[in-house]
């Protein structure tokens, strides 16, 4: 059998990443149907809602099956256009507003650009410090600078350190530096001594030798480096490590950015603070 | 008048992203309100339920209002033991999902985790090779590889363009490269000419030159590269190059890096999926 074939669009008066982020939640959760996703940002005027009109509904024409549309849109007007098409609508402003003002007693803004706009001019430049940060403490760089880190990533090379670093930094304004864990340190059965100073922000990431081999042999096939041997020797080696100096960490061989990122705070006790 | 203070709790079985997604898009539409922010993922047992029941009950007591709690939680028990304490919860899944299962035609998964959990090994190596790329490509390094760029942002110094490339490869796996326009191309009526080969793939990014003389004043206090007269020569001849070449280009003064990446998105026509 032929999987279902079907199109959901994100509407927003805005970025669309609350939109989009909502629907996906709710779409993963069903299984078997492909998913053609048409991303329609800053629709903030009559003529863009006739222009999106014609694409739902040739969608619909398409497909066999009545779009699925998403929106956060503020302007009653536009969102009144969108709802007289073949398609099923799920507003998120429309569905949880009305209780929600009569919870905070109070109505609400009506707003575009809230959720993900310039908000706090002081929250915004805590972002762009924690981004600097990120770059000019990466791979080692900097250590006498690790004092002023949240928090301090530890590994072997391609253990993951630097993408959660950067998502750290963008999405939660973390300053996060990372060291990396090298061969050279192996045979001392102690912290290099950069690491002892902030031992208490200090968090490990491993994986499996099998997927560190993997990902090593993209940048270095054939190399030492890469070896499957060479990986084991170094995964046992730091987990040894992380156990003897009481650091938690984390295995991420089937986990993502996010779930990475989630777990460090929550485990070492960081304030969070979505930016995006 | 003094403002009003209360707790949003924000409780997930997963990362916790989606539920602080919707609660900040329409707590953002209510003024005069001063939130104390919980987050609490990975919530996947009811030890940890009756822990964060005595902390909603306490912010209840403490704040005289009851906790607003945003829920995506797919454990019926440990949402059942929530919904009996002093608060207002707000369930996403329970909210939409029954019409969801009946337009799709199915039954929902009630699967944790999907949403930022990792669900296809080759997205996330797309989205882990375009972060390699942002970094191996800011700043004007490596424009022999241009040619591989979704995208290359182009303006002077402090405009923004290495956090907008960092957020378009980790959100939306772009390849992105950055090209700063320095002083020494001033004099010089054309594009540089690492430049002219990819001209379809560029984008500049200005700003008021007041705010970019802030920004730099950060950075080199009284220097002449922070000097208002500088930035001015600098965003005017900049901006002078856009219109020459037909480059389209954004004022980024005051949006957010998620606006600006959406606008860049949009209007270069790039197809965007969000991982995060």
């Amino acid at each position: 059998m032929s999987k279902q074939c079907r199109t959901v669009f994100y509407l927003s008066d805005g970025t669309g990443i609350t939109a989009e982020t909502l629907g996906r939640a709710l779409l993963t959760q069903f299984e078997g149907i492909v998913w053609e996703i048409v991303n329609v940002p800053f629709l903030d005027n009559i003529e863009k809602a006739r222009k999106v009109s014609i694409q739902i509904e040739q969608a619909a024409q398409n497909d066999g099956y009545r779009p699925v549309v998403f929106s956060t849109l503020l302007n009653p007007e536009i969102l009144a256009v969108i709802k007289q098409l073949e398609c099923r609508v799920f507003d998120f402003f429309e569905t949880f507003i009305c209780s929600i003002e009569e919870e905070l007693n109070q109505p609400f803004a009506r707003m575009t650009g809230r959720s993900h706009g310039l908000q706090h001019h002081l929250s915004y430049f805590k972002r762009i410090a924690a981004i600097n940060y990120v770059l000019a403490h990466d791979d080692g760089v900097n250590p006498k600078h690790f004092a002023d880190a949240d928090i301090v990533l530890i590994g072997v090379s391609r253990s993951g350190k630097t993408p959660t670093c950067l998502y750290l930094g963008l999405q939660y304004g973390i300053a996060a530096a990372n060291y990396p864990l090298t061969p050279d340190d192996m045979n001392v059965s102690q912290l290099p001594q950069v690491l002892e100073k902030v031992k208490n922000k200090l968090f490990g990431l491993t994986l499996d030798a099998s997927q560190l081999h993997s990902i090593r042999s993209e940048r270095r096939p054939d190399s030492l480096y890469a070896s499957l041997e060479q990986c084991q020797k170094e995964i046992r080696w730091q987990e040894t490590l992380f156990h003897a100096f009481n650091i938690p960490y984390l295995d991420t061989s089937s986990i993502s950015i996010e779930e990475i990122s989630a777990t460090i705070l929550n485990r070492r006790g960081l304030k969070r603070q979505l930016y995006g």
